[in-house]
């Protein structure tokens, strides 16, 4: 496995690799990786011949009030990971290389499908990474692209990027790996006290109860969904949002219809950490 | 000569042309090819193995009340001097091709450097400029990049673009092609009555007589220009702007620094007719 932290050199050996016809697939990742990252490069590597991630928490998809600083970074135990898995390729810059030091000009703007959800609580947050992935997928030109299904909005607003700009990259969504009580795995979970994280599956548990729900025939969740936040806020979580959201617009969705794609996803604060999670229903 | 009009079948041209080794230059055009694109072609085949060249009249660079309707389009005419220059690929896409039918979501963003010249006489042209060719760039990833310096704003843009989203092309000017009497060379110029052709090149001239005052040593030329302003008006030209800008932020610069590099450039109109023109001083 090679690490390399500068663009001229990851394009070298993606040109490299290339030039022997391998098909590389790609997973960008803000390192602290655990099971749920360790998932998506199984699944790059079943898609493809050599994979590549990247190692790089990205400031302009951080707010200012938001844990950019504290974010956890374990480089090391990153690129032991990443080796046990038969990475190709880590590339790991700087904010320098990203994004230099001159005036920035450019931003990607989106429209609508960031007002809700994530999008709606986070000012900036999609801009910030559509900006990023937009030069990772330059930097990179992979074939393929692995991004986790629990940021179901990251990854329905990237494939439309890639749709719109033409990126010839085949964008694939990996199922959410949890632990054995359910928890969906994220970096942020390295936050929780162990009093929180004790409480934390029941966002999950709390999503679960509204699936089997609508799967019984709730197509107007609205009651449903605004008791379950009141159970949640009773268990010590503050609530962000708990909706059900239209797979292709991520807009809010007060009656369900069958035959129809939505995401079941909810957000929620334990303490100052904030944890995501989110089931599809094909109904 | 090949000529095509999908995304896919440009695609396998290219991966083939690739494969073989060969180092590709693109030339992004809009039709009605005159001499000023045959000299961007001719540049783009000392620059590279194979040139592919784009025509397509981008509908979202026009403003409402611009010539989208009325631009100049000679498909036949076009692939006829396409194919004498020894170009290897036309790629003539249409709307449907480019932009699709679905909601767009994604849009570019540009500060700054849009603000003055034609960013600041023709809002949007810039942000639709760049849609489309980072568009182009994704799906024919070239290695070189020709535009023409007489719309040097756009060129600055552009090379500001490929830099901030890390496209891998090298980005090339090639310098204004212009009629006997001085006129730069224009699609549009085709718009012009016999008379208002007569009078055309005046902007030429007036920017040459700026150029060498500033030469002579006058480094605060506001006086100077407006005086070229008011004689441009007295032949019949209708000012939009003329002035000196910074090269490097496309913004006007009142007094002028030796070892600075600065664009005069002007804009007016004969009849509806808008000619643009600029002379880059390297002080």
């Amino acid at each position: 496995m090679k690490q390399v932290a500068t663009i001229k050199e990851v394009r070298a050996e993606i040109a490299e690799l290339k030039a022997q016809g391998k098909r590389i697939a790609f997973v960008p990742t803000m390192g602290a990786l655990h099971e749920g990252h360790l998932s998506l490069i199984r699944l790059a590597k079943q898609k493809a011949d050599e994979v590549v991630v990247s190692i790089y928490v990205n400031p302009e998809q951080f707010g200012p009030n938001e844990d950019f600083e504290d974010y956890p970074r374990q480089m090391e135990d990153d690129l032991k990971a990443c080796k046990a898995e038969g990475v190709s390729l880590v590339f790991t810059p700087n904010d320098e290389i990203m994004y230099g030091s001159g005036t920035k000009y450019f931003s990607i703007d989106i429209e609508h499908m960031n007002e809700h959800m994530d999008g709606g609580s986070r000012p900036g947050f999609f801009e910030g990474i559509a900006l990023v992935v937009n030069k990772f997928f330059n930097i990179i030109k992979p074939d393929v692209a692995i991004f986790g299904q629990k940021d179901i909005q990251q990854f329905q607003i990237l494939k439309q990027m890639v749709h719109e700009f033409n990126h010839d990259i085949e964008m694939t969504a990996a199922p959410i790996a949890r632990a054995n009580d359910g928890l969906a795995l994220s970096s942020r979970n390295a936050y929780l006290s162990d009093q929180e994280r004790e409480i934390a599956p029941g966002l999950y548990r709390a999503l679960k109860y509204v699936e089997r729900q609508i799967r019984d025939g709730v197509m107007e969740p609205k009651l449903l969904l605004g008791h379950q936040q009141d159970e949640l806020e009773a268990k010590g979580f503050k609530n962000d949002y708990l909706n059900v959201f239209s797979m292709k617009t991520m807009k809010p969705v007060k009656k369900l219809e069958a035959g129809s794609t939505y995401i079941l996803a909810g957000a929620v604060y334990l303490g100052k950490t904030r944890l995501i999670d989110n089931i599809i229903l094909d109904l």
